[in-house]
């Protein structure tokens, strides 16, 4: 029942949908926790709070829900942690949810707060409702789909953007008006991986185009310190928290002629038939496309 | 904002009402962990995830909201706990929890699993619907309601009740069917804090009737072993997860005369004026009863 990668599980998407008898709720879980997912010895508490609701928040994202509220339950270390006594570390984790609760319509409405002798846990479920378009899911991708991403570039999240980085609600929501959204889902653990997924879910191969790739600035810095390329961190690497997404060739043309999107789009590849998943360089030759990727375990 | 106490936060309620544009959706959260919830070393993984959802039922079930589904997230030990490998206790924990979510109709829509170097935390979000007569709060206790409590006696829970016990969602759906329900909440620190509990949310106080309080032979036990009063156990011993609430007394007496309620109902008190909670012995003296209670800190 549990697929034991550190990821969702159960529903093989990026969020459960459940009907509640007429309307549909769209529901996420992650837990986060100390020495894996953050660090309390160099990150503050406000850090890891808000980072513990953005995670849920992109999941929300990636099935283009309208985020309605969360709950947060902590195992806090006994003895605190992050420099905080107990009470001051929950205080300030949740100061740092506030902001983005706020600005997204997401109001923590409950949660559960335990002392014990482990480290730093932070379990955090949010839930949200589809539009009148319903949600989009990872597994409608066709061939001669285009694959898309949002943002800036890929990689090196780990240096910081894991930490701060916005989950794409906005975007999302948009996009949803915009075009027909064939799949959808967010980048936790590296483009290659992820791309597998939803390959997988929508019974597809697919090519991504090297050229097309837009390093980020720290993936490169990443690639000087592991002597890796940047091309492998770009895809390779976990917790970009872009979407990535599935639509036609036409969708995904007017998307890139009529830029509506603010943090920018990218057109990273095409689904093809098939289940293979590629690389395709500048000179034309295809390599596989491992699906590795950053897997907490 | 966080009540610091282990117990449920932000909400003042045994779950949170949120509106999802229309209707409404009652959820609650629960964190469980290896040491202080429960004990792999002695206790099945199977129980450990029955125990981890039914606490979230009976929440449901104090609200009486009819359960909708579950997500489940897991951090579990590198090295596994209860004489099971990492998968095989994830997989165990699933199992316990499955007959009850098919029982109580929650299924478990997701989760979230990752392995850590700290503890078994099993953290559990239920949610569900009001049914058309809305959700029972803890607030709306009147001066001249009985006090009444479901099943057929407190205490002792911590002998194994804890685990095993049955929430109490279709008692407490019949209730809310059967009589207009003032306020109602579930005993998870005994009925000293939590009636303290549903007094302050109400404004009033009350008085609990000695001779009318039922004693668990698990409670007798317990007295036995720690020297203490087996009353005392009743009222303070943690874990119960039966169901207290007020009605008139018109409508306490015909629940009492014409029992409908298959688990058992007793009254054993009644809410006054004030502010006060009292413990009313057979001579008719009346004695302040303490808020303790079993808090996980």
């Amino acid at each position: 029942l549990f697929g034991l990668t550190g990821g969702q599980v159960g529903v093989g998407d990026d969020a459960a949908v459940v009907s509640l008898g007429g309307s549909d709720l769209v529901a996420t879980a992650d837990l986060l926790i100390d020495g894996v997912h953050f660090d309390t010895r160099e990150h503050a508490p406000e850090r890891i709070g808000r980072k513990s609701l953005a995670v849920n928040l992109s999941d929300l994202a990636a099935m283009a829900a309208r985020p309605a509220g969360a709950l947060v339950s902590l195992a806090l270390p006994r003895g605190g942690a992050a420099g905080c006594s107990v009470d001051e570390l929950a205080r300030r984790l949740l100061e740092g949810m506030q902001p983005l609760a706020e600005d997204f319509g997401c109001p923590i409405v409950g949660g559960d707060t335990n002392v014990h002798s482990g480290p730093l846990v932070v379990s955090v479920t949010a839930f949200g409702t589809p539009t009148s378009r319903g949600v989009v899911r990872r597994s409608g991708a066709r061939p001669g789909d285009w694959l898309m991403v949002t943002g800036a570039g890929l990689g090196g999240s780990l240096a910081g953007k894991h930490l701060d980085f916005t989950p794409r609600v906005p975007e999302a929501l948009r996009l949803h008006e915009l075009a027909d959204l064939h799949a959808m889902m967010d980048l936790s653990d590296g483009v290659s991986l992820d791309l597998h997924r939803m390959c997988e879910a929508s019974g597809v191969g697919a090519v991504v185009f090297y050229a097309h790739v837009i390093v980020a600035e720290a993936a490169m810095s990443a690639a000087t310190a592991s002597g890796r390329s940047p091309i492998d961190h770009a895809l390779g690497d976990g917790e970009d928290f872009e979407l990535i997404f599935a639509v036609s060739s036409e969708a995904g043309r007017d998307l890139l002629t009529r830029p509506r999107i603010e943090c920018g789009l990218n057109w990273i590849g095409e689904f093809v038939a098939g289940s293979r998943v590629t690389l395709r360089r500048s000179d034309g030759s295809e390599h596989p496309l491992a699906a590795r990727g950053y897997e907490h375990r």
